[in-house]
């Protein structure tokens, strides 16, 4: 169990209080400062206190509000300074490769998207092409004084306390020290965090998409695999060394087919792309466009195309059930390319989870498609590169960090201070 | 999202470290100032203030310690006092009751479990049988002057607000509103709190067994059914409503048997007892003495019960597998009656393991048995009924009740505060 007998000292509060500050700000964007007392529950000297240390070290702007003509002083906007205050989010998908430069509030400043053939490619090739992706979309050098950190998410299993990719099958990697690579492309002396893409996903729509507010969400993404990413209470799943949450890899049919992962009747197997378009009679590596022709073929009534969407989505419901039953999650967001797939399999998942589900935990689990899109991953690695800072603005003052609050994304590679 | 804007007043840290001092005592037994001081990391004079109040509250003594010839003046011994802090844990399980009357620190005083047939029984029979068995492990009046709190650990799945039990096949239990009925049975003021079983033994072999000091730990306990108890990241995993954990209930096989939960190929239609005695050519409504004869058979060699044992090993692996893909736990815990089978099915669970979870966290899981044996759910609502002091010891010291700190187990039924 997690040690629960680790006293607090004022110093320790201190550094939890400027943290709760600057995550209001990250989340809502600027704020009154009597916003700030009413949202934070600290005193109104305390805040004061705390928006001046951010203030002197740069990292808020306080300017005077717009005039209201009420009685009274109005209370100074705070916001955290975009020109201190921003990250740089890269995507290594299977399909594509992406770059955002994100505001300190999450808004996107600069997106980039390229597609790239699937298939393997070697590190050294996909990291010089996501290292001039984001000079495109972050002119200039990555410094610290500009540039919080750099998040990246991939398509495969992560470690956490190092950041090495342990396997991504669908690009063909094994044990790739990423952190230190995309360190060295960038020439950044900025922290480098890379975590798994569905991990990500579901960070991101807990934070600003499908499941704002929702405490337990069951997040499932997938193009050529499917992943997914798991909040529970709150708090993103993790696993002992970063690897939870690979739910493509239930096993769900024992007497099916053959894993890529080398295991027989893996979720993947009944659900993966791949599924929908061999039964569609589709190239199974026919990727977005040719998942496009299916659908379009299910909305002609090509009973082909229904019979594969109807597996899929009867297969989804199968598994989501067993996840349902684990997890009593509220939400269950579709991400990836089941977003796309959702209104075609919407009423075939509700069917099974009826069918499936236990009745008390069923009842109360929505199921939704996904609110970000493809973009999902992406900005949650920009989430992921802004964490150190939420969770220990003090050690930006230039003290030494401290220990995280431990309410929000878990910690991450611990030496993405490696530094070309 | 878990609220992580919240900031903390002065009166919140107080409140959090008499907590941690109460919880450090609980976990660990006497203590005596000086290893306060080194375990919880606050100052010295912040222990000896706070000792201070708990004992102006009766509920710690001090006392000095036995001399060991050593100079200096030796730190005081501080405990929970036993008179006043002290629990109430009941199990109703299928085939058997039992109660325990527990100290502060998870000793146990008295215990006595008595088996009863399988089988629906009322809900007002088993109320009275159990509320007999608890008066004779606390004789005398219920108080909240001696006794901090009720725990009860039932075989079914249970709502955490108000601890209605919402579904108990194997009792034939529906909707029963087990803590107002146990509270009135047993005539007391003090906090009835209602959990699953599964849970509970998770909740003690993480405590005090098998799962000590590890943080991702899934515990898998069976009787009849087939329950889990799930660890993540220190915490354990409730679900929305308190609903996770079934993981008896996930699909492993769709073209499988019925399961009694209404749904096709769960898991525990593969693994569960009655599946190993069918197989193995005994009633399936044997109980324990059947698995025993089944177990001795596979110590003769005989071919029937040595391919059931080999079946519901082959299944466990099979499921087990998928739960580290999703949970990447550190540690899977056999309890119940899988403890008892757990030197006959070892091999082949760590076979199916090996064939068909991921390599990245099949690396890292251990398979254990459960230390603690049967008692683990009851020894678990032992730790339920003195987490709210754990949670807010200040609460004790005559004032309202705050925010719990967080880092045990999750807040319990709300209403346990109905009183007969």
């Amino acid at each position: 169990m997690r040690d629960v007998e680790s006293g607090q000292r004022s110093e320790t509060v201190r550094r939890a209080n400027l943290s709760t500050i600057v995550r209001a700000l990250h989340a809502r964007g600027p704020l009154s400062r009597s916003e700030l007392v009413a949202r934070t529950g600290l005193t109104r000297s305390a805040v004061r206190s705390h928006v001046g240390e951010l203030d002197a070290a740069g990292l808020v702007r306080e300017e005077a509000p717009t005039p209201l003509g009420l009685p009274g002083r109005p209370s100074p906007i705070v916001s955290l300074d975009r020109d201190r205050v921003s990250v740089l989010a890269l995507e290594i998908a299977v399909d594509s490769l992406a770059a955002a430069h994100v505001g300190p509030a999450g808004e996107v400043i600069e997106l980039r998207r390229i597609d790239r053939a699937r298939g393997r490619m070697t590190v050294d090739r996909v990291v010089a092409d996501l290292a001039d992706l984001a000079h495109a979309v972050h002119p200039g050098p990555m410094e610290p004084d500009a540039l919080v950190g750099v998040g990246v998410a991939v398509a495969g299993v992560v470690r956490r306390d190092d950041g090495l990719v342990r396997t991504a099958p669908n690009l063909g990697w094994t044990d790739v020290p990423l952190v230190e690579q995309m360190a060295r492309a960038l020439e950044t002396s900025v922290p480098v965090t890379v975590a798994n893409e569905a991990d990500l996903g579901a960070l991101a729509e807990s934070r600003r998409g499908a499941a704002m507010g929702a405490d337990d969400v069951l997040f499932i993404s997938g193009e050529v695999g499917v992943g997914g990413g798991i909040i529970v209470d709150g708090r993103p799943l993790a696993g002992a060394a970063g690897y939870g949450g690979e739910i493509g890899h239930i096993p769900v049919n024992p007497s099916g087919a053959a894993c890529r992962c080398g295991s027989i009747g893996c979720w993947e197997t009944e659900i993966g792309e791949g599924v929908l378009l061999r039964l569609a009679g589709q190239s199974a590596s026919g990727g977005r466009p040719a998942v496009d022709a299916v659908l379009a073929a299910v909305e002609g009534g090509d009973p082909v195309a229904l019979a594969a969407i109807d597996h899929v989505g009867r297969w989804l419901g199968i598994g989501l059930a067993g996840l349902v039953n684990i997890f009593d999650p509220r939400l269950i967001v579709l991400g990836g390319r089941f977003a796309r797939l959702a209104p075609y399999v919407e009423s075939t998942v509700e069917a099974e989870l009826d069918r499936r589900a236990l009745v008390a935990p069923r009842g109360l689990v929505r199921v939704t498609p996904a609110a970000l899109g493809e973009d999902a991953p992406l900005l949650g690695a920009a989430e992921l590169a802004i964490e150190p800072l939420l969770s220990d603005p003090a050690a930006w003052l230039g003290q030494r960090p401290d220990q995280a609050d431990g309410s929000g994304f878990a910690p991450t590679n611990a030496d993405w201070r490696v530094v070309a």
